[in-house]
């Protein structure tokens, strides 16, 4: 609701909430309870993990007459005053990885219920994985409209994981290294990454990933942008470094291929023209916003997403 | 070790580690029972979670001759080409929050080893937290070097937290918001802060969290720099947004106080002088220097830390 990116559609995909994440209606049992009595209270229907779309929107319904508050996260308030809620599972099923239909979804729907479906993705997805107390292995319960889990033994308490993963580009003399996993589809190109860990600053991380899987000892991190990624729940930082060397040394069980590509190759690929150096990764993901970034940088003329 | 800041003397505590943390070794056993039985590896000493500090350093001993590598985190490996390895612990004691030893360290010892001591830290606790698996409530045991833990029941692996939390100045004609919680010492002011949520940027997380805390809207959000912090696992991200308003609506639950400061106030905090208008947040803090950071660029000539 209180978004600061004023051209949305240049936002990557899962940015761009409109819900007011209302705090205080969460920590209030009064303020919640009503809030879940309100006939204007909508269920963010959800098939599994999946998203269920009719007609260009995600579809709400209203709450069932036997449903219970505490099987549910509130995840805020929509536009329209309309209480939001998703129904929390036990059985996520197969459905753990994410499908063809929950990738396509910012396709589908406005950027702001895509944004709306990766929040109740994360949070529903956190707590099936989260039913049992790690300090003691008894049950927990939710609480905190759904924002949190409690232990009914030793009384821990335990918050939805939001996992940051910096993903960035090594820029070097006018190019930028593209790197590919195994398996990933033919051609398809994409910035590097991996997870921020413990004792880390967000420049360490890409320092030390950029390292690890290129060879490549980059400096001057510079922040672009992030996004969170529902698949659980990462928070995506995109960066980029500079290098004062172009040599690889690829890490072979993380990466199948890279290469330094050019300002004009990169333009080719965003522009999916015939004979583009790469194919880029989709508009959803925040790597091919940071290769438009990086290419408004350094051809403002010319650039495009 | 590939870390990209040259301004030492300008890194918060608990960045700037200088150690190689050899992801290649925790996954590979044999490489990790090498790295064991290296002569040269060392134990870093802790007292529960608190550092052991002697003659201006952290305590380094060699590795008992009993001593299980599954008991063991590996940290990674030292400037002085050392193995460096952690105890885990199953029992933390009393000692879950900062005690005044370990909030000073960063007074007593190197940066490097600071850093090393808050990622030895965050372990340590993350593993004595998730004894159990949160997915069936078994037990799980480290693996990994210690970086990750699987269950031994459903197979689930599970990795540390590491928790995004914004922190932040909003600027407004020249000033910025500093605020108080409940019991801080008298007259200490800080960024205001707050967790990052599944399903928002960090852009958002610093306005929802502003708006929540103090009532004010903000725009054009702009990072400036990150910071791990061991109490237990947060990564911080420091960021300055702009308001158009500087009408004040605080959360009282949160917020004792709040007030916008000029560039005058600010510098005298941190200058520590007289009469100043607030106590700044120690060295150690983000905090402290995002207000340098932001007074060196509204007033480069006289800022300082």
């Amino acid at each position: 609701m209180h978004g600061t990116d004023r051209r949305p559609e240049a936002i990557p995909a899962f940015a761009g909430s409109r819900i007011d994440r209302v705090d205080h209606v969460r920590t209030n049992p009064d303020l919640l309870a009503a809030s879940f009595a309100d006939p204007a209270a909508r269920l963010l229907l959800l098939d599994g993990l999946e998203p269920v779309e009719r007609d260009g929107h995600l579809v709400l319904e209203p709450l069932a007459p036997d449903a219970r508050v505490d099987d549910h996260v509130l995840l805020g308030i929509d536009p329209a005053e309309r209480p939001i809620f998703a129904r929390l599972v036990t059985d996520l099923g197969p459905g753990l990885l994410p499908t063809a239909r929950s990738r396509s979804i910012a396709d589908l729907v406005p950027a702001d219920e895509v944004a709306l479906y990766g929040t109740a993705r994360s949070l529903v997805h956190w707590h099936a994985r989260h039913r049992f107390c790690s300090v003691c292995g008894a049950g927990t319960v939710p609480v905190k409209a759904g924002w949190s889990r409690k232990c009914g033994d030793c009384g821990a308490e335990h918050f939805p994981r939001t996992d940051p993963v910096v993903i960035m580009l090594a820029e070097h003399r006018g190019r930028v290294l593209m790197g590919r996993q195994h398996g990933w589809p033919e051609g398809r190109y994409s910035a590097l990454a991996g997870f921020v860990e413990p004792g880390e600053t967000i420049e360490e991380a890409v320092a030390r990933e950029m390292f690890e899987e290129a060879g490549v000892l980059v400096h001057s991190v510079r922040y672009v942008m992030s996004q969170p990624w529902p698949f659980p729940s990462s928070l995506m930082i995109a960066c980029i470094a500079q290098a004062d060397d172009d040599t690889l040394t690829l890490d072979a069980t993380e990466i199948d291929h890279a290469f330094w590509c050019d300002a004009q190759g990169v333009r080719a690929a965003l522009a999916e023209e015939e004979g583009a150096p790469f194919i880029a990764p989709p508009p959803m993901a925040v790597a091919r916003h940071l290769l438009a970034h990086w290419l408004a940088d350094v051809a403002p003329a010319d650039a495009s997403a």
